[in-house]
């Protein structure tokens, strides 16, 4: 984009800006945007197996970790994977790694996960223990949760206290109930249909749990049941922030000021879709371009003509990067140069536009 | 392209202006543009047959003539044809018809044709008759013009002495020579290898003529060769000017006014490639708007890589219709809506590219 922005126009000053919305790629994606370096840590896979995990240390000690790392989905091979024996370990000790060492800014991208275990297994690590009614000591594992009573923090890492989380998420689902996150995302994981129940009212005594020792309402609460119930976790009891992935990224960028200054702003993506519309990178990037006053302009590999409600949005056009009619083989082999010659001509016009 | 801009800005003020090269379809645009009407005459073809064909009218009286009407390569059949046997006769009979009801301002296109008699069938039909050294009349046909000695024009049409005409061809090739009709365009009309130089030999006789009455040189002027050598009649017997097609378009369609009081201007053809720097309408479009400072876009089928130049002789941008890697059939059935969609895009940057 920038080679194109600058063919057309020679003297321009660019500020270049790599964002994601959380998912895949954040963690790179926000050493490029900032600077920093990536940590790897020995941690615990969803199975309890040792593997290696990374995150991301920003140059200014913000930490980025992608939960995926140690409770993706991927992690298990499918015919490996019983969530009922699975749990979040894994992260904790890549938040546990970062704690010990100082850091106390954490930007944590909770998608891709494999786990369904309202984050217990992150608690555990931790430090939290959970007790049931007699103050005995439960594992950390789903089908515990219906015999919770108490959760213990009083050995909890203390750097905890200083700490800010932001959690970064597209899921709005709920904890429990029928959209909860047992119910919607459970199957996929390897839920089978006659646990749900028994899942559910484990997340739902949980709930009850925090609600009663931390004041937090987390059963209905949009985004609890995210990364399999992990969100309530987080937001309940380690008193994080959730929010849409790309507005914490674009937070943490200083994407405002930065896109203030601007007179254009160049975005894309692959594809631009409806699911553009669900909050993805693109539309976060609009939607702060219209407060902002900047024109928008997407550049895609392909985008549909059902988005239109990105206008309303805040986007000024959208091109495709294609010459013309070609095949996605093509589009993909040349994809480079394509956006270059794309931003080129849309930088073009856009000067036509300021000369009259 | 109207509908995109207009979507974009509904207030705008929209000129719309249909242009062609004088190549196929000229008349049509030219009505179109204009406003006029068709014209149907009964001619007679290559060969003699007896036939229909059309011209323009234009509500300014300008007549719009595609010469292949009359003498177009696809009118007779590949195995009749004999371009020693074929002259351009119906040619002369279209403008017979027009000077007949009045008319006196011509613009006659002829791309296309499949003759080879250096138009002296089209003199015929004016009235002009070729005769021998010893004033004998000689049939309108190419073979004859060795023997010719003097072009008879006493009986030409009365009101040409009045008319003006404007002769678009794309072609530069001169009457005689390696480079002239018969040499270059002879053959993919049916002129056997054996019969070039005899034809060549006709050719330059009919250049000394012209040169002796009337004081024009034929045999190297470049356009002199188009269509068979009906550049050279043009020229040198009835003080027709040669031009590029869309360069004869643009200026009697008032191109230049109306491109000068417009903000930006919207062009485009099916492809846009190498071919496009040789003359055709994007390119007059494109170097006139440049003189005259208005910027243009250039909305295509599909760009090759190789048209660089096209920026430096003054396009703005260049954009493809497609919204991503779909098929040429997937572009064609959706032109029209992508044609839309593309303009209004590029509207939307131009309109920002103002506001900052």
């Amino acid at each position: 984009m920038a080679s194109g922005v600058k063919k057309a126009a020679p003297d321009s000053i660019i500020d270049m800006l790599p964002i994601a919305d959380g998912g895949e790629g954040t963690m790179d994606c926000m050493i490029e945007a900032v600077g920093g370096h990536i940590v790897t840590v020995s941690i615990h896979d969803p199975l309890g197996n040792a593997r290696d995990a990374r995150y991301g240390l920003l140059v200014d000690g913000t930490v980025v970790i992608e939960a995926a790392e140690a409770n993706g989905l991927e992690l298990i091979e499918r015919d490996e994977r019983n969530p009922l024996l699975m749990n979040t370990v894994g992260v904790g000790e890549l938040i546990v790694h970062a704690l010990d060492a100082g850091h106390t800014s954490f930007i944590i991208g909770i998608g891709g996960s494999g786990t369904n275990d309202a984050g217990i297994g992150m608690l555990y690590a931790l430090g939290v223990r959970l007790l049931d009614v007699n103050g005995n000591e439960l594992e950390p594992l789903p089908l515990s949760l219906s015999q919770l009573f108490t959760l213990d923090c009083s050995q909890l890492h203390p750097n905890l206290r200083l700490t800010t989380m932001h959690i970064a998420t597209d899921v709005s689902n709920p904890l429990c109930g029928e959209q909860g996150a047992t119910a919607i995302f459970g199957p996929q994981k390897g839920v089978r249909s006659e646990w749900i129940d028994s899942l559910d009212q484990g997340f739902r005594q949980l709930s009850v749990v925090i609600d009663r020792q931390f004041g937090i309402s987390t059963a209905d609460m949009p985004g609890a049941g995210a990364a399999g119930g992990m969100g309530a976790a987080f937001v309940g009891v380690l008193g994080a922030k959730l929010g849409r992935g790309i507005d914490i990224i674009l937070e943490m960028t200083d994407f405002n000021r930065r896109a203030k200054a601007a007179d254009l702003i160049f975005t894309g993506e692959g594809k631009t879709d409806t699911q553009t519309l669900q909050g993805k990178a693109v539309y976060g990037v609009v939607v702060r371009a219209k407060t902002l006053g900047t024109p928008v302009i997407c550049v895609s590999g392909s985008y549909g003509s059902d988005v239109e409600d990105l206008y309303d949005m805040g986007l000024d056009a959208m091109l495709s990067i294609v010459p013309g009619p070609v095949s996605l083989e093509q589009s993909l082999l040349h994809a480079k140069a394509y956006i270059v010659q794309t931003c080129f001509q849309a930088m073009r016009i856009f000067l036509a536009g300021q000369r009259q």
